[in-house]
């Protein structure tokens, strides 16, 4: 049996038996639903029946889909954090950041004149979603080619650029060597304070976030683009043009209410008395952290990397990562770690494989529900 | 000056001069706003901080994306007007149907062997966007093939048959004579009683619909595909998983919402005392069509098609057909239709170019608000 894991944010009493199978393959990031709850009213968006009906958003807009109040708390939310410059920037929505990196990459590439698609690379371990999102549609304009790493051709290439990493949490540069005219798309869904130390604010051509990892919010499917150039923003409206006439208004309306309420906070407008957002995400996932740490240091046969200290400019302290998975090794005695993990201790991973690494490794969520947590510290305290 | 059509739906007493432009170029739904203000309560959609957080909705439906509310009131719907068969039947929900219908040419092509891409035709007139939403990947899977009437190939192609059409309301089959192996993707996103007769159940492998187009909530990007064949919904499950992970809940929560109250309202649930929506919407559609006749007759140098009288089963009365568009033909004194609109009448239209046929066509929308659609019946008394 497979316990669901779509029900209640945070711990419903869900109690699993051992022979069901925990499921953290998926990064569901349910882990922030209890904070939700407990601000679900002022959170709350109201709306009504012959509102947001309009294709149109903001004629004047590059983005002509996107609501001014959500591009408005966009702005705030940056400003606020200092993770990323926004003034004389663009933005773009999406529907979540999986459609805007494609609107990213086919801006880069559908001006192209070579004969042959633009190599797309990222360096393993690599987002394991790259290659079947890029390749889906066997685009003439662009196609994926692998770990960046090893990229050698003299063509043309994208190097997508994900920092923190996703799966292994680690802070990235590009890396890619060649002499060939490359061009970056930054993918920092997982920049924010209680992820990881915000030690700059990035100022990249074209960066990627996503309202999924940032306040947990997946089933908005919203995400933005921050872009410096107008003609890359204006491709990469006509790209949600032609992929979905826009962004649901719906999502914009509530995305734009709560990073609102994430600001207010922070600037003591209203009454907020519970913990402010990120300082609770942050404590949350170091608990959570702390805990994995010392069940994996008792494993004998799973070891998980150690991220470096920084001073975090948002936070004011110095911390190292708390990263949304736990991405697993496992020693020289066992050959496929993710078929260790369901063998051994019934818990669903995401393959070392699908993100261009051996078997050796398995990607765990660690931001699903308190009771899947809970459930996974206990399995893998049983790990040797 | 361009007057925004995106501010309150129906009259908001916007008024013209004789200098501003009209854009009637695109087709946005505002024309049903007017009925969702007098049904804002019962509509009211009321959304928490910690709802709808989830990437998941339903694990155990192949269109594991869609809440089951959504999929619950698309049922209830198409039971209630009869115009699709939808027992036993897989539903697909997508952003848009623009969406969808790339995610239905995707899951007809995807398997192919063949080492050139798949025509995809249309019969001419066409919707306007199908050649770029093709195109704008220039995928190896498939590619735009133009009018499906003049198709002479001997090899495989897909036909989407869009019914009633976009741009002129014709009720139309396939046209496609090749021997070849065809597939056809229905796009009924106009095949609703208040646009057109319902005379039969459609039962096609794949059909298309838009809330946009039902309802007029255009701002929401929800569509949905009634599929046949599980292998089909799951490969247009899969295109949507890769494009955007998913559909937006916000959205779909409010869609099941609003569809909800149009049955409620025909099943006597509720005290709703307001006219039921496709009767409003339908005879609302009429008395601007009846105007719009009588304007056209009595310019000399425009004319709009005549449709057929059909016995509608859904409202139990014999009508025409009250399209979205008005697709207009000039005579033979006018080169350029789109030109003359903009020179003579200050009216912004879409050329007949776009829809694959001759500069003696445009395209105009019905369906704008109260007062653009009395604009346009002044400016069009003044042709000649």
């Amino acid at each position: 049996m497979v316990v669901a894991t779509n029900s209640f944010p945070g711990s419903n009493g869900t109690t699993f038996s051992p022979n069901d199978i925990l499921d953290l393959e998926k990064g569901d990031p349910l882990v922030f639903g209890a904070y939700w709850k407990k601000m679900s009213e002022v959170c709350t968006v109201v709306i009504k029946g012959w509102e947001l009906m309009s294709y149109l958003s903001d004629a004047k807009n590059v983005c002509w889909f996107m609501l001014s109040e959500f591009g408005d708390a966009v702005r705030r939310l940056h400003h606020l954090v200092g993770n990323a410059v926004i003034q004389e920037r663009y933005i773009v929505v999406g529907t979540g950041a999986t459609q805007l990196s494609q609107a990213a990459i086919y801006a880069l590439s559908s001006h192209s004149e070579a004969p042959q698609p633009i190599n797309v690379v990222a360096a393993a371990p690599y987002y394991s979603e790259y290659p079947s999102e890029i390749n889906v549609l066997r685009s003439k304009l662009y196609q994926w080619a692998g770990d960046a790493a090893l990229y050698k051709k003299n063509e043309p290439y994208i190097e997508v650029v994900t920092s923190p990493n996703n799966p292994d949490g680690v802070i990235r540069q590009p890396v890619v060597k060649s002499e060939a005219d490359g061009k970056l798309v930054y993918d920092l869904a997982y920049y924010w304070p209680h992820y990881t130390p915000i030690t700059h604010q990035a100022d990249h051509d074209i960066m990627i976030f996503t309202f999924s990892k940032c306040t947990g919010h997946a089933g908005s499917r919203i995400g933005w683009a921050i872009v410096k150039d107008i003609e890359v923003a204006k491709k990469m409206t006509w790209y949600v043009h032609m992929s979905s006439i826009g962004v649901s208004k719906e999502s914009q309306t509530r995305a734009a209410k709560i990073i609102g309420v994430i600001c207010d906070g922070y600037q003591n407008i209203g009454s907020i008395e519970s913990e402010l957002f990120f300082e609770y995400s942050k404590r949350i996932l170091r608990e959570r952290w702390e805990k994995l740490r010392k069940v994996i240091e008792q494993t004998k046969v799973l070891t998980a990397a150690k991220y470096p200290t920084f001073y975090c400019n948002f936070t004011n302290e110095s911390s190292e990562s708390y990263p949304g998975f736990l991405w697993l090794k496992c020693d020289e005695s066992i050959e496929d770690c993710t078929s260790y993990l369901m063998e051994k201790l019934k818990i669903r991973a995401r393959a070392g494989q699908r993100f261009g690494v051996g078997p050796k490794y398995a990607r765990l969520s660690t931001i699903g529900t308190e009771d899947e947590f809970n459930e996974l510290l206990e399995r893998l305290s049983n790990a040797d």
